[in-house]
């Protein structure tokens, strides 16, 4: 056959943000956002995101610039994952809990025009703002003061940002005009989103997600999950991992009721999920040991749905979450693929295992969602597929619509995960297996990480600020199994002879809280005279791990 | 920032073919079709269908030849529309209702290379091919056998096919290699399926959708009508009416049940839902009246998704439908468009209207689907949008991702209802109005087309039959409303003046009847002196709609 080219018809940039003017004509008065006392409908919500589009327009904000937001899961946060791209800017959310300097190492990377400040991180950010170099210009500010949050109020009165900020959250809304022509982007592949995976010390990993890949992750996450049309999604996953994995775009295209929170523990869960009606919620393994180990609740009425990835929840975890009537479901996916690529799809017969075994089972990751083309685990020397006998294991490696545009302004990083020469594939560096049945599982996320609480922690960077101690002569920082966190880190730390002055755990620990996000400093210091080495001289981190796990926590 | 391009991993070709492979891993043993005493698991379905395009490579069919299938939805037509694309071949489904001589006409213009007939289409294609002129090569055959159909194997015995057919269908599967490497589209715009719109006297209309137009429109099919994991699928919807809207493919994607079944009338439809526990099923309003009309059913167990488009169901049909159990959705679209890319999303508050109410919001077509990127109405002069008044008619047009790629081998009438010059939009020929909320209401189908029992008639094609009648001067054919079948084809008929002996209405009815498909044949004719026409001579046949809507049935 004749091959017929792309049409003007159908030759249309796939992107999320037509979902929003959708749900404003096929959900128009039903919930959008609920959060304390805010409601938002969706015929509010698309008005309000046009209006914050267009008032980004007027400070100067154009198609390639990066917006920036530092803030938890409040209804602005919510908006600007529309608002920010529908003004042609690339979004680029920020953990909250990272530090001065790594934030102002970020915010430089990014060339941010513009950062959204919620109002508790604003002298944080302002702290950031002031390790900027002269000679580099910093970027606008506007405060996300949360009227609504009884508790921030009192406890930290904001004065009028008359100075450092140009203009409130709300009062930018109101300024925009809810007629503005959103700027849609050119070609489907041009970026999105920006979400940085590391940036302390080492040099900032910032991953760059077209509206392309938006989408297919989006349309992904809805059809694995199989969620339907109006569900009530409480926002418990951070919106700023990668970008709550698509599903601010997701609830858009099905309606929803996003219900945000500021923070959250197992109580302020059980009375969301009570009040609102919940039926779907996702996060880190943490979120399902907060909900399984308060003894005082009782079984949720009706059934809610929670999807967690990162690391697979461990069996007594998941009994008891599934007791009180949580239906979990677990799958794998890395910020450089923009969500969930690989889940463990459950099979009706499995119901009737004993827990232990559904347990074993739903800890694996999988199998490809049907947004990915494709998945493998392969010999990290030879290249070739592992054997599928649950043992053997490689480096899982994919391929498909959601992967990333590449690492900003790193193409060395980019192309050394993507190699586009061989065989063309992405290198996640995490550790996997394949059982009989074709379902991976992962062996080891990658060597450098550690999952503590849902943030990725980069060990090397850990290792770098404790090679900065006078004392230290040798480190080595590796993961922790802790029962609450999943993981912590622990520091493996040799001291310089020539000192006799010997420093105390606590004090390595100081040193490192002084100069990392606090989540990322090592929860536990282990003194030895030598780290284990392999005859090459590389740190023997496998056996590290087993010390580190055996020990009584 | 600056811009990254495509890279090796995340630009794999868009394609449904790969949910195959999933399926096998991810609902293994799971029951994929079900017919009669024929069942199939996830795994088996994998297996037979590599087989298949396996072995249409065997036979000679390379990427980008046409093969062609006239079946009706029995399981090798559910297996054919992965096998035939997953060889390279474009699948070209066959609506099994028309005559000899279209059918030839559509294997000529679409130079198939193979066709796969079902027993009971034997004869009739054995007579297209003979309408073959001398130097056109007849297509290689190949026959289903349908040796679990009881009713038909007693009525209609094949003989072995030795002479006009290169293999049955099953020995064609058993000869394939289940470990054929299937054949990947190079691109995404690749040509996936061909679908004929029209045919018999007119140009054969023969609209090309690519792989990431069935992508596209399989995820907005899962999407938009919320499909779960595991769905039992009854397939009342023909799979050759635009490859039964992409739910083929969705079906691999969920890993539901395919209910297959050669024909049906509403006691099979209640019969089945009970056994196999259907949950979901498409079809032609015709389908709603047959569940309706049958006085004898109660209400099913449990609620029965149904989605129907073509035309709006009548308010007694919908609540009829509904008080039995079903659950009914409505949406739109086209062949050209390869599904529904409208639909009425559905309001929690309207389920506290009367029936009549419900009704009437129900029979709108709605708003657009997240897999379309733009819907409007315009003046046909202006091109600009009509009022949203639901009140002022304009052309319906389109712009969205599984928009066809053109009409096969006419770039005429391609350019002529996608305009890329200008706005670039799909004009699709149909009349709506936009209400004051944003929903769509379509007035009038193209002028050209008639729908009855699900199937499009071109007015044009019954006219120029009836125009090569040596009695008949004049012309017009419009659709009268049927309680049954929607709409039937009613010719207004003058006669030549010169003749005495007038045909009557059952002359003129066999006459097009020898001529045509039997469903395309009118069910009235109407004589007349002399058809109403405009000052410029054009025959006004809205009068003639109205005459035919006025007539006691």
């Amino acid at each position: 056959m004749e091959l017929l080219l792309p049409n003007s018809a159908n030759s249309c940039p796939l992107t999320t943000l037509g979902f929003l003017e959708r749900a404003a004509s096929a959900y128009t008065d039903c919930p959008s956002i609920v959060y304390n006392n805010t409601r938002y409908t969706w015929s509010e919500t698309h008005r309000r995101c046009l209006r914050l589009a267009s008032s980004l327009s007027s400070v100067g904000i154009e198609r390639g610039h990066v917006v920036s937001v530092v803030a938890p899961n409040v209804p602005p946060m919510y908006e600007l994952q529309f608002g920010v791209p529908m003004s042609g800017a690339i979004l680029n959310n920020i953990n909250t809990r990272l530090d001065a300097h790594t934030l102002s190492v970020l915010l430089q990377h990014s060339e941010s025009k513009l950062v959204f400040v919620d109002h508790l991180s604003s002298s944080l950010v302002l702290e950031a703002l002031s390790l900027f170099p002269l000679d580099i210009n910093t970027p606008q500010l506007v405060l996300i003061d949360d009227a609504d949050d009884d508790a921030a109020a009192s406890t930290a009165p904001t004065s009028p940002p008359t100075v450092d900020f140009i203009d409130t959250y709300e009062g930018f809304v109101e300024e925009g005009d809810p007629k503005f022509k959103w700027v849609r982007p050119k070609s489907e592949w041009d970026p999105m989103v920006l979400n940085y995976t590391s940036g302390t010390t080492s040099a900032p990993k910032g991953v760059v997600v077209s509206h392309r890949g938006i989408y297919m992750m989006t349309v992904n996450s809805l059809i694995d999950w199989a969620v339907p049309h109006q569900p009530v999604l409480l926002w418990t996953l951070p919106i700023f991992h990668a970008n709550g994995w698509s599903y601010p775009w997701g609830m858009a295209a099905v309606g929803g009721t996003n219900i945000c929170l500021r923070k959250f523990d197992a109580s302020t869960i059980y009375n969301l999920i009570k009040k609102h009606g919940v039926s779907h919620m996702c996060g880190a393994p943490v979120v399902l040991n907060m909900i399984s180990s308060s003894p005082n609740f009782e079984p949720v009425k009706n059934p809610v749905q929670i999807r967690t990835a990162g690391a697979p929840p461990p069996a007594p975890v998941l009994a008891r979450t599934e007791s009180l009537g949580f239906v979990v479901s677990h799958g794998y996916g890395l910020t450089e693929t923009a969500g969930i690529v690989v889940s463990c799809a459950w099979k009706p017969e499995w119901n009737e295992l004993p827990d232990s075994e559904r347990a074993r089972l739903k800890a694996r990751q999988g199998v490809k969602t049907i947004g990915l083309t494709d998945v493998d685990v392969v010999d990290r020397e030879t290249g070739e597929s592992v054997k599928r006998d649950g043992l053997t294991q490689g480096e899982v490696v994919l391929r498909g619509a959601t992967v990333m545009m590449g690492y900003f302004k790193d193409p060395e990083e980019s192309s050394r995960c993507i190699n586009g020469d061989e065989d063309g594939l992405f290198y996640t560096g995490d550790v996997g297996v394949v059982h009989p049945d074709g379902y991976l599982e992962i062996k080891d996320r990658s060597k450098d990480v550690i999952i503590s609480g849902g943030e990725n922690i980069s060990s090397s960077e850990v290792e770098s600020v404790l090679y900065s101690h006078p004392l230290v002569n040798e480190v080595a920082v590796v993961a922790r199994p802790d029962q609450f966190w999943g993981e912590t880190p622990c520091a493996f730390v040799s001291l310089k002879n020539e000192f006799t002055q010997k420093p105390t755990e606590e004090e390595i620990i100081e040193f490192c809280r002084a100069r990392l996000p606090r989540y990322m400093a090592p929860r536990t210091v282990i003194f030895s005279e030598q780290l284990p080495k392999t005859s090459t001289g590389k740190v023997q981190k496998f056996l590290l791990r087993k010390i580190a796990k055996s020990m009584i926590s």
